[in-house]
């Protein structure tokens, strides 16, 4: 095993100087996730260069995502969409075609070609909404209105932008034809929807024969097996990975496996996720933030990416009164992960250069960084109230 | 992610077949790790070439075996081995001097070099007690006398075996001096007792520390961190890399974290190994065992396994009375992964030849079907009163 002497240490240094930087950005009450980007871009090439990309760290940040995405489907389900009112619809369709038609509006108006329009607008539609439940958590209203309509908005919003990005990665990969649009656009959607309702199906009916199967941990080799199965068959139809590994997610989060499943996915998730972000951060080269046109950019491309999430949303929930409404669309600012899992697939089929790759990342970070602040300052002034009641009736 | 569709492809496959393969043998009542080596050897490129072995595959399996020896190392505790009666440290010592010194001792009078002699003694020393383990558990014998000393005895035999293991890959690549020999030896010996006194003696101190980090899955995270860092520390250093898991292993078996520790370990094993053991089964050539002057050396041994084992064991317990015993003798028969571990190193570094690999491999499964049933028979022969009477006072 000595050849494999420096796998081992490139895999030590990532996760620990991943998991520390997490460490640090959480006792400053910012997403883990930021920490491990910054980490990556030290260690990356264009600075410190402790680590080089290879085929294995690509291979298992790859698998890292997969799983990621699975974990996020496993929180996902098919049922709960029917449940959901109109008023998280319209925030959730309203926050993904605004987006997407400015973000790539911009970038065609600008002079940059279909496709690469087309990806930054993919990057901008999904909303990470893990950041936002957790501020609502934090203020103790995650049972309010506003909070409700967010987290169920961000169930439609994710389901469409997979879709978005099935297609734009097809798109990537085989040039803009209508026929191929067409035909594209009809494969993602089948594979949604057969996913969505033989998968679920069978799912429901079947999910206790989990149980029944005699190799240890059963349950979690089946997950496993589907998570990788239609992530592989994804890829294969020319759709990206990580939309078979969500559709897995949601088919499993319909049995009553689906707790289990999330417990025993965890570990693999929190030890393979880290290298994803920490290569995405590699990925990025800190002297382009120096470079004047690309900041330029990327400060057209961040307004975009808040004013076409709060405006839409905002209006979309104004029943909820105005500020209220405000919370809702701020809420749906933070990009995270999705946009920048959106960006690595299109610096990895050649899609974006390196400055926009740079650009979205920034753009992903910093809705990140300031949706928090503005939510607490509007909960201060709009739900004093309720916010005491809950705090008098919880211990 | 296009690029990556092959790698989540062969990842999919061999997880399936291999989990397939470990439900079709547990059904034999069989160990499943025999299934997955079946299977490797089938979709190898030696038979029907469905997966070919790559850098990514590779660094996969290896952090699996790593992930497999931590998990081994949680279960085994320094503390213990002080506690461990005389009968159990005799088992163990005349276990492993005596199968190295007549493996190797075969090889060398058979005319090969002494690098391939001494591996292949390595090869022999150490007894995989999971299967024994689960045989006696099955009987309801796990609180008998010959089980005790059979489980306490592989402790010190594994410890023993890594010590074995860490000098001869040393060896293999530097060759026979007398002072390196001496070198090696003494830096075997003193990263085992370094991490056995030092590392034991902080977490037994601060482990409760583990539970103060903030970051999500604070003491797994540092289980991966102490697991990766001191893999690779052996392995920069010439020793084996599953010396340092192993020993980071049984430095948090000293917590009272352990227990956690190996539930939150488990899912990351449980997804990687498949492919350690899948990968090993790719190397196998089925076509060697047709090969008479193959299958002549494999029977010898075959043989030298089995009875290096028997004899000195049930001599050591003799005090146990004549079938018991024979009992732990037989006991300590199974090599299983462990055997199949020191073999793949003996391959990657080029010590051992695709012949004496095989030969290995297939040692290490037949000596871990064989001891089963002669288990099972004995117990019947042996123990019938006290099963009696356990089976009544259980309900």
């Amino acid at each position: 095993m000595h050849d494999g002497a420096n796998v081992l240490r490139d895999l030590f240094l990532i996760f620990l100087l991943a998991r520390a930087g997490g460490e640090i950005l959480v006792r400053l009450k910012q997403p883990a996730v930021i920490g491990e980007l910054l980490v990556g871009i030290a260690i990356g090439p264009h600075a410190f260069g402790l680590v080089h990309e290879g085929e294995v760290l690509r291979s298992i940040a790859e698998v890292g995502v997969v799983f990621l995405l699975f974990e996020v489907g496993l929180e996902n389900r098919f049922s709960d969409l029917r449940r959901v009112g109109g008023t998280a619809s319209a925030v959730a369709l309203s926050g993904v075609v605004v987006p997407f038609v400015f973000g790539a509006g911009l970038l065609l108006a600008l002079g940059h070609g279909t496709n690469q329009s087309v990806f930054l607008g993919a990057a901008l539609v999904a909303t990470s909404v893990g950041v936002t439940a957790r501020v609502f958590g934090d203020l103790r209203m995650l049972r309010h209105q506003q909070a409700q309509v967010v987290l169920a908005a961000a169930v439609i919003d994710d389901v469409l932008g997979l879709l978005v990005l099935a297609v734009v990665t097809g798109l990537a990969a085989g040039g803009l034809e209508a026929g191929q649009f067409a035909l594209l656009l009809a494969e993602a959607a089948f594979f949604l929807v057969f996913v969505a309702t033989v998968g679920t199906r069978l799912m429901r009916r079947h999910g206790p024969l989990l149980e029944r199967i005699r190799v240890s941990d059963g349950p979690f080799v089946v997950g496993v097996v589907v998570c990788l199965g239609l992530s592989a068959l994804a890829a294969q139809i020319g759709l990206a990975a990580i939309v078979g590994a969500f559709l897995a997610g949601m088919v499993f989060a319909e049995t009553r496996e689906h707790y289990t499943m999330e417990k025993r996915i965890e570990p693999v998730t929190h030890f393979l996720t880290p290298f994803f972000f920490v290569l995405t951060g590699m990925a990025v080269d800190p002297r382009f933030f120096t470079n004047p046109a690309v900041v330029g950019l990327g400060t057209a491309v961040l307004l975009v990416a808040i004013v076409t999430k709060v405006v839409p949303c905002s209006i979309a929930a104004r029943s909820l009164g105005a500020t209220r409404a405000l919370m809702v669309g701020v809420g749906m600012v933070p990009r995270a992960e999705v946009g920048i899992i959106v960006a690595s697939i299109g610096l990895r089929t050649g899609v974006l250069g390196a400055e926009l790759y740079g650009v979205v990342v920034l753009m992903s970070v910093l809705t990140t960084l300031v949706a928090p602040p503005v939510l607490r300052v509007l909960a201060r002034k709009a739900a004093v109230p309720e916010t005491i009641r809950i705090h008098e009736t919880l211990p």
